[in-house]
């Protein structure tokens, strides 16, 4: 397992992001530096670490809106966030909008003071700055026998009060980001890409405007897929394929989940999935899209390059 | 497992449903008393109990059409109707509608005489009266060694006639009801809640009118969601998740299913889960929605609300 | 095992497709003979058998296009592809048409030269040859540990270039087909039926002239469920249910899957299933259909007829 990096704990992820040209205001951000938590902090009710971090919901110059790590550097989709199951998250969320905002998260545990809607009070007005806390666990066994899950999965956080209350402005402008809880012992990934369907774009953007993934042949990629806005998808990847299960690999052969490579997605909805990048397939210039074929043709579709260790391509694809 | 209830064999429910103030003529029925068998009937195939039961189909003060177990107590949806695999319902259907209607099950056995189509001639005319067979078995193998399936599952009855030979009217105005088909052993909930997505409404209704589910913290709660109409949905309800398998619950470490808080969902498609009320994440209002942006705001939106155990609820939720 | 044929190693099916009356246009071919590799062929990567096989890309009377096994017998789907996993098929693609087309497949390993995309220039132009290759695996492990899931399921082929990039075109006016790869012990259907959602119809077709499929009871019914298009779609059957793994065959005791008889899928999206025709509910005739009100109603509807052994059907089923 050490040979290959599998089994690593990595507190923060190495990641590299790849983007189309066009989408240099969008670029997402690295998470790369959390405060730990003050040692006068209490532990996480979930037995993991306690950490801060920040927030902040901005314009990006085109209009739209994102979330960022840092002021001013607010990205579509906003930063990536990778938990182990047992942490805790405090994120300290500064509004540079001019309208109430908010955080909502999915598949994690928070008190409806975090959930992030107008009706539990939860939003943040323009300049003010407010606290979610953001909890996870480890599976358990309850006192009547049954089992609860953790909360290991593949997730995201979006404005919950942008427009109307349930954020349909604030997620059609960009805010909204993924979320990745680990189990212990998870395979870890080399890298992260994240795919928005967001309305009739990804990410936000349109071909040939979309990201192009980059990987090397052999390297650990990981693909966290996210809908959002008012329609259906389907996420096809070209050359490689994964499993329906909690974390896209195969569990071995009591792991009798079905082998996709094209999964229906709605709106909220959200799936993740590793894959050894061009295994079996090769390099190449491998397309990914939505298979709606009207969504494709109008943009919905990026490519996912994977080189040769030397850097090199063959082929010679042409541009989309 | 006695403290707490689970395991507990129950023949009928101890439901409660709670629906919203304006919903009066929609209230759902208890599904109370259950003709015993008479003796001189033939066991069930499935080797359990042969019950019986009415269903009246009627029309509403405001036009709409349900399912109910007494004259001029129709429910939208009908009454949720529970078994134990094995188990053989007769179900009386008296239409007291002026069209010709009928009803058809998911998931469980029935001949082509209680399929409930106009092709196999299993409607009910106006005034007339049919009673309908539904068979349940449990898991078995076959004698080529494969295993068949149990009936058990999260399943749904509705009209097949009304207006079209797919029922299209009769689903529309509220013809439409909960089934549950229990495996023995089978965890069992405090309470059912059903929410219908039909169309642009949840159980034929919108916000403020839709259902607010009540429960008390740590009871257990089951969801049962069913689509109908023409349009695809998700469900998500906020602060709880649940299992993509057969019961929603999570069967420990060996169940590689994914956990999910938002399920894409369609025409006729159904299933069900069950939580524990606020569990790590305390009492309070949390929101259940479709989560297309348009159709939350046009009202397929509810309140799951968890009070404590003395009945207060924390904070002071706004009414949406 | 033996009695009943399962578990019987077939290399090519004894099929039988049965269509509607109206459809003799696009009777699905069935997959005859299919030529041994030569004995010079480098053995597959897979470790299975080499085969090749010859498609032709053709115009039919009506203006549709299919794919065929012989020059002039195109159909809608075209003919289904059976392979086991580790075999490879090198399918020699000739164009008759008078556009450049192309061969994309899903869940199979493959180059990008075997792709199917403009993009990486392999399409077929009007009047030329070429071959794609397409290979499968059995599951194994990797170095790091892992598995790698094998490529046994309900797979796919299509145009990926007529009228857009994306083969919208094509895909519309016909270029589809199955795939099925199996794993070795998987047990084998007596017959396989293939539903093809394509925009509003079935199989390029409208009920009345959608496929009756026909079985006799007890017969192992194969169903082989893809979609394409714009539109989203729910498959059901009356009568049958199937179980939401790899093959659709419940694998026993610890299988927690969830047991279903309508599944939500969208374009490329694909599925498949055995049954047996008519357990536990008897001959007769049984709807399958889209379960979204108004694509039943618009005739995204047929019948699966389940005879005795004597060829008779209960009752009298009227024509729909």
């Amino acid at each position: 397992m050490t040979d290959s990096g599998v089994g690593t704990r990595r507190l923060f992820s190495r990641r590299s992001f790849a983007t189309g040209a066009a989408a240099a205001a969008v670029v997402p951000a690295v998470l790369g530096t959390i405060a730990a938590a003050p040692k006068d902090k209490p532990a996480s009710s979930g037995g993991g670490e306690v950490r801060n971090l920040t927030l902040y919901m901005e314009k990006l110059p085109n209009g739209e809106m994102g979330y960022g790590l840092h002021p001013g550097q607010a990205t579509i989709p906003g930063p990536l966030i990778e938990l182990t199951e047992g942490d805790t998250m405090n994120i300290e969320v500064v509004n540079n909008l001019d309208v109430a905002a908010s955080l909502h998260v999915h598949g994690l545990d928070y008190d409806t003071a975090s959930d992030g809607t107008r009706m539990n009070d939860s939003v943040v007005q323009p300049g003010a700055r407010r606290t979610y806390v953001w909890r996870t666990h480890a599976p358990s066994r309850r006192h009547d026998g049954t089992w609860e899950a953790g909360s290991a999965g593949y997730w995201h956080y979006h404005d919950h009060n942008v427009g109307t209350e349930h954020g349909t402005d604030g997620i059609r402008k960009g805010l909204y980001g993924p979320v990745v809880v680990r189990r212990k012992g998870d395979v870890l990934p080399d890298k992260t890409f994240t795919v928005v369907f967001n309305n009739m774009t990804i990410n936000n953007r349109t071909a040939p405007d979309t990201p192009t993934f980059k990987a090397v042949r052999d390297e650990r990629v990981e693909f966290l897929v996210i809908t959002h806005g008012d329609f259906f998808h389907t996420f096809h990847v070209h050359g490689h394929r994964w499993t329906d299960n909690r974390t896209g690999i195969w569990q071995g052969p009591q792991d009798v989940s079905q082998v996709i490579d094209t999964r229906t997605t709605g709106p909220a909805d959200s799936f993740g999935f590793q894959v050894i990048a061009g295994e079996r397939v090769g390099a190449g210039a491998w397309m990914y899209h939505c298979h709606v074929q009207s969504h494709s043709d109008m943009g919905m579709s990026g490519v996912f390059v994977v080189t040769e260790a030397d850097g090199t391509v063959p082929g010679d694809p042409h541009p989309m």
